[in-house]
């Protein structure tokens, strides 16, 4: 797997420091990891007690290239690994390593009217916001933002339901065929139909769709659960094309170019791991859809929350600042090296994992040339698709008989030998699932 | 009108202080109206640079008497005035006097995961916020919460349509009625509709309904846009009553007991006037709808913004502790008083102002016991249902033409002749208001 040559030259220079410092910590990990296990946690989440425990011996061994020696640590087979979420906490150590930069600070009296902006279409989107979005965009080069809408959302999901009533006819006699190709993101079907709405309706498997008129493709590139690079596939007349990115980002996937879709997702959740701000965001050509998305969003919600788009702001400012050298102070290592570097040793960590176990495989991903990164490199998703081989025909089942929680093909419309599998949790739950992933015989 | 006996005595102490600072000021926001008016706002927004030349000039006005003397500012006719929207904020200037007392400062690396409380059937209720919750209403004694579930929502709009979602029947072959008395919240038709949902429907006034079967009425009390009291006219078999109570709080209404219903709702926007939040919460009785209003929200938007619920938390514990005397240090005005003598001044001056003009009339309240403020009083509603008399047909155009926007009695289900008068708008724009509505003649 290809490193990137835009490394920091501090950091290589920071990392014995870090090793050394990580050799001290490490017996209190163990020691940890072996007092909770003691106590069996059904849902394999940790007490906020725990997580507080942890994010301060954590916060010590801030580097990612402890994640290889964590892998020492042991693992007794008895506590649960839940992965079936993708819950982005890998991301808490570099924002501990950035200290005080993205602390924010909100009066009592601040954001407390309704509006934003209201000389902008999306009146509830704050103003430094959707310029730190947009500035990122550019720092990046992931998407085209000249001339284009933004659209705030509570998350990427309350930006998928506004879509879907922006793009939907609103005289039809029967609901639009919302279609994706398999598999898809397993919530996509619920979210769509939960209302039994009039305007849309889920209809599955896009290489299926073969009814006449109008349809929306919801193309997720990369893809949600598999990690490949997507396009439509249905390409018939009167299709519209809703393009969920985000996953777009130098850390999961090369960046070819900046993505120019009609109407294109994006979501802190996934790009900067601020999955509790519920702060996405839309990229909208069209002026008429863009406001209907805004109304959306009014008649569900009457706008987004101010303190995480404020919040929001303030951490994709810091990841473009320390690109664009804005402050003259120790900038420590950027956003998307850290994040690069951890998911590629976390890659070579789970392909070593399934290669010793010799019960599983995972897709392999065409190398590709990287606008960001300056040079080539193979994807890292953020989920790893796992495939069960050998008689196992219930990937999640046979699994969670290891007692590692995963999301079974079903979900994501193809069958019971895949397992969708979270690549971006913290550190110590990671490691404990691929050593225990290692160690699978029949 | 009755005024309150629990005010704090300091108050008075300090009113004149803030009387001579007001008088060394209104030459000043005298000048800036004329400035402003200079320029005219369709929108009658005012650009955030005017907001906050606004705010620092109106926070050296800081006591709740400077609004009478404001009422001796000019008014040339000019200027749009806005009360269309509930825009709370008249809060603002609280808050402003509270200080750093509910200032929240929230590390980068805070708040990241997804899930709050995963022992929580609502897993993405912060912990601290739903004690606030808890704690605010046994100290305002205004809703029953021992044994109840709490739901956070984006807003309690949000919880409106998890509160439907989570009432309809799945397997029914036609949506459930949704109905409430006239003049109802003018959103509520819209929000129920806009998807074409499959499993509710909205079937308007609730005293023309006579269909059988199932039907949810919605009850919103005191009522938006009326102010009245209310409780459900249907009373057939098989009906679900949802609370809408997001002005049951004293400023607003005497509290004459702990609502004690199956679901209610509640939202900052109206009790703290913190509508940038977008935070409401709904107290349930029954765990299968508390559940299904949270999977509604998880499938909506996953949750709802962390930040938000920490903020919130922050301002609703600030109030509590004012009353239970936690802190030993200067607690300064209560807020419930503050806001309690800000909309009786303000229903006084609109009341002269009427009176003055001749050509409107108001609602009359009962005045009744309250158990808050352990005295008689009438209810002061957030909004005021004004009436036009003489043989004025439609309320809106007409007030439209003195450049004052409303909302026509039309978008709540009742003829033109009224219009709704957002009463909790900045001091500026509200005595703005009552001075031009006092001058207008046929």
């Amino acid at each position: 797997m290809d490193l990137p040559s835009s490394t920091h030259p501090l950091v290589f220079s920071m990392r014995h420091f870090f090793v050394l410092s990580l050799a001290l910590n490490v017996s209190f990990i163990l020691r940890s990891v072996f007092e909770r296990e003691q106590g069996l946690n059904w849902f394999g989440f940790e007490s906020e007690k725990e997580r507080i425990t942890q994010r301060t011996r954590l916060s010590v061994s801030s580097s990612h290239s402890s994640i290889t020696t964590l892998a020492e640590a042991q693992d007794s087979g008895e506590r649960i690994i839940n992965l079936d979420h993708g819950d982005p906490t890998m991301y808490e150590k570099y924002w501990q390593q950035m200290g005080d930069k993205t602390t924010v600070v909100i009066p009592g009296w601040q954001s407390m009217s309704y509006f934003s902006d209201i000389s902008n279409i999306c009146w509830f989107l704050e103003p430094e916001f959707a310029k730190q979005v947009v500035r990122l965009h550019k720092v990046v080069g992931n998407a085209v933002t000249d001339g284009r809408h933004i659209v705030v959302g509570t998350g990427s999901s309350q930006l998928y339901l506004a879509a879907l009533f922006a793009l939907s006819p609103s005289d039809a006699s029967e609901p639009i065929s919302v279609v994706s190709q398999a598999p898809y993101y397993s919530s996509y079907p619920s979210m769509t139909d939960c209302l039994k709405s009039g305007l849309y309706k889920w209809a599955g498997e896009a290489h299926n769709f073969s009814k006449e008129g109008p349809y929306i493709e919801l193309v997720t590139s990369p893809n949600n659960p598999d990690g490949t690079a997507r396009h439509s596939v249905v390409n018939r007349n009167k299709g519209t094309l809703l393009h969920d990115l985000a996953y777009y980002w130098p850390q999961y996937t090369p960046i070819s170019s900046p993505a120019d879709h009609e109407l294109m997702l994006f979501t802190v959740s996934k790009s900067t791991g601020h999955a509790g701000m519920r702060i996405g965001w839309a990229i909208v050509k069209d002026k008429e859809v863009a406001k209907r998305m805004t109304k959306f969003v009014e008649l569900n919600t009457i706008g987004v929350s101010k303190d995480s788009q404020i919040r929001a702001a303030k951490v994709l400012k810091a990841i473009s600042d320390t690109y664009e050298h804005v402050d003259d102070s120790e900038v420590g290592e950027t956003f998307f090296d850290f994040s690069y570097h951890n998911m590629a040793e976390r890659w070579k960590l789970l392909r070593e994992a399934v290669e010793h176990s010799g019960m599983f495989s995972l897709p392999k991903f065409p190398p590709a040339f990287c606008t960001f990164f300056n040079q080539v490199s193979e994807p890292r998703p953020a989920f790893a698709w796992l495939k069960c081989e050998k008689d196992i025909e219930d990937c999640e089942t046979f699994l969670r008989g290891h007692k590692i929680l995963t999301r079974g093909g079903k979900h994501f419309g193809v069958g019971p030998k895949y397992v969708r599998i979270s690549m971006i949790d913290r550190d110590e739950n990671f490691i404990r699932f691929v050593k225990r992933l290692s160690t699978i015989r029949i």
